[in-house]
């Protein structure tokens, strides 16, 4: 055991994948985590039930030895299935090669594998229902209080990482006056989501197509569904908060101009007639399950010298329309771990390279889960958007050395996120403007078409 | 006298202006000021001691009465004089047409007069020492921290206006969940700035051109001195804070590998010879001056309901380099006081329609303030950029109905920022293509020029 002793601001996903690897270099970890130790409670309901788990995150959990547990309860996706407004459906896959897939996965049971596999390291210890209320960037002490009996006290320790996600205390310290010159922005988007579910058929069968992402698609606003292990669905409804067709139409009754009830079913038939005999009980869900923000925060410096350093959601939140938050937090994890053999337990310049090399990458998601939101939303009932889809997928099974945009963010582990977006920006444009000319991808010349993506190096 | 009661926070000079706005239609003001009140105290050295009074910002002072009493005060500049490394100067004026020129005013001043104005309607009531430290998004009250007694005690009104600069405790309220989906940003240059000074000459003579704004563009770095109406200067050093040619190098004295003394000495003396025997004492001021940084701050909404309003720095902190940040604040005030006119004290609707009219002004000119640091910093010393500025020159003297960007920014208080911007960029790229290839600007044809440029619309 190394005399390092590192705290860790929140026991969620990155927290606790960081806590593994270092614990498994021996250094010891505390991770103290606001909600109760979620081993022992229910999860709160109505809000990211399951999550896409793709190559970046394999590739770290399978350092930490985690990926096959985790598979084992992963639901594979192939591809979008979309739903039109008549309940006609259309699979657009994912990728063109064999075994490039996503895979739904409970985001409380991947949470809780990994206390799990902490827990297995003496190194690693876990206090639970403590919540880091502040942090003093100059002396590195974190305020912590405790919710079972309301004393407040501080810890710290050679550093500080926080997990602490979206809601960071510590980012908010460093905001206040922490960290001079913090850059810092929040930004939403006009929409919102809310979940609701689609219970297991008799004998827990699925009632969709399992291997999918279903998409109900309608330009303004769109509904996800992720299939869950046990055969349920967990759907998510994006609706922007006001104007036409949105949470506040329906919630005031003004969609159908009759009762928020009257308004949600009518709503519902008109758009997604196919969900509603699957949805257990929509008028409840609906009302019952909370609306929720859709927001990106980006900021910089994220570290306040050696003494603190914000990583995953904290340092990076995005909206979630690629399937990537969680993803990028395990990458940073293993970044992060990674240059720890570079450069030992010298904090500051582990943090400061580590921030050189991730910010660009963290910004780069950032902004294509935004642009991701208008593709799946408009996108995929747009017809050139489809043939390109179509187009992408030839390509990639005739050439498996092309990678379209999607694949490169999604199954390339290998390429930072920067490089798939610059790649990927260049190739669409050029994929679009051909499937723009021609009506018909079965008279695309495919090998003209690789030569000129091949040209853009 | 209405039975409306308006808080304003912070008497600087939107505060200050709108104060008079606002008693001049007989609405009650009342207006709590954090510092001690600048008629009676000495204002702090070594921080913005003049600004660039321009058009926009004379139409709001002309509106109450104000503008022929200040411009007696103020020194204008006909443009930008460049010094380069070997003290060699020359003229670029501002504008071809006679009569358009910025004027350098004291901000102290400036902020007296205002206040002084205010004070002569009864409507209108100072409370200085008392500073906001709070804001209750909900009720509407602004907590106030008395600075002479230390007491606390709320206020409210009909309303309230925050005015409290950059630093605005109310915006500070919004962020912090005051106001849902607050979208917010703050961002800084690697650039900080420093205020030195120039003392009259003999019998309050000016030591250098009176009537222009200097500039010692460096690329990386730059200086600017602008003139007081006493006879001196204010000169303000833009430099990167860490770096090369930084005030890190110069603070530390690694720029000379000397003393830090002896850095400062062989900076001005390699980069600014011709200002060092005019700075009264540049050792003294370099290292008491504080080093500011520069930022820019924006967000949306600007108003919680009909409770509050952000107006000024408060909701658009801009970088001091296009010379507008306190001319979009008057306009701030002017654009409100007339959409009193259109909606009376309905302040929800006021507030909803100001911030849809002035949120993409407000915008513009603050990413033209960012674009205009690159260009007071490395373009006037470019040859194709001083050939631009010649071209447009001649083109304003021959056609009284052509405006530059920085003329339509400037001079034109009928435009708004953001068609100055949109119509500056168009004519700009257009330009800068014409004197990149032709190195002569006596040979260009400016009716064709001309004919080009009109084509834009």
């Amino acid at each position: 055991m190394s005399d390092e002793k590192v705290i860790i601001i929140g026991a969620g996903l990155a927290g606790s994948l960081l806590s593994i690897y270092l614990a498994k270099r021996g250094i010891e970890v505390e991770v103290y985590e606001a909600r109760a130790d979620m081993r022992n409670v229910e999860m709160s309901a109505g809000r990211s039930i399951n999550l896409a788990l793709s190559d970046r995150g394999i590739k770290a959990l399978s350092e930490v030895g985690m990926d096959e547990y985790m598979l084992r309860e992963a639901v594979p996706m192939y591809g979008r299935l979309v739903h039109d407004a008549e309940g006609n459906t259309n699979l657009l896959p994912y990728s063109g090669r064999e075994g490039e897939y996503i895979n739904s996965v409970s985001r409380g049971g991947l949470n809780i594998a990994l206390i799990d596999e902490a827990d297995k390291h003496p190194e690693s210890r876990f206090f639970f229902e403590q919540r880091c209320v502040d942090f003093d960037c100059r002396s590195g002490e974190a305020l912590i209080f405790n919710e079972k009996n309301g004393d407040e006290y501080r810890v710290s320790g050679s550093t500080v990482i926080a997990t602490d996600g979206a809601g960071s205390a510590v980012r908010r310290a460093m905001l206040r006056g922490g960290v001079r010159r913090f850059n810092y922005s929040q930004e939403f988007l006009e929409h919102g989501y809310k979940e609701l579910s689609i219970p297991p058929g008799d004998g827990g069968a699925f009632r969709m197509e399992k291997n999918a992402l279903h998409i109900w698609a309608r330009r303004s606003f769109m509904m996800i569904a992720l299939p869950n292990f046990d055969g349920s669905y967990t759907c998510t409804l994006f609706l922007a908060h006001k104007g036409e067709n949105s949470f506040e139409s329906i919630d005031t009754g003004s969609y159908s101009g009759g009762s928020p009830g009257n308004a949600l079913i009518t709503f519902f038939e008109d758009q997604f007639p196919d969900a509603i005999p699957m949805i257990g009980n929509l008028e409840r869900e609906y009302f019952t399950n909370p609306t929720g923000d859709l927001g990106t925060i980006k900021c910089f410096p994220w570290n306040a010298g050696d003494r603190a350093l914000l990583l995953g959601d904290s340092a990076h939140a995005v909206v979630p329309f690629y399937g990537q938050g969680m993803n990028a937090s395990f990458e940073d994890c293993r970044i992060f771990n990674e240059l720890i053999d570079e450069f030992g337990t010298d904090w500051l310049k582990v943090f400061e390279k580590y921030s050189e090399l991730r910010k660009v990458n963290t910004d780069a998601i950032a902004d294509m889960a935004v642009e991701n939101f208008y593709e799946m939303r408009d996108a995929v009932a747009d017809p050139v958007f489809v043939r390109k889809r179509e187009l992408e997928t030839k390509l990639e099974q005739r050439y498996p050395d092309y990678f379209s945009k999607y694949s490169m963010v999604t199954f390339r582990e290998d390429l930072p996120y920067s490089e798939a977006m610059r790649r990927g920006n260049a190739q669409d444009r050029i994929l679009m403007e051909i499937c723009a000319g021609e009506a018909d991808v079965s008279k695309i010349d495919t090998a003209k078409v690789l030569e000129r993506l091949r040209s853009l190096g």
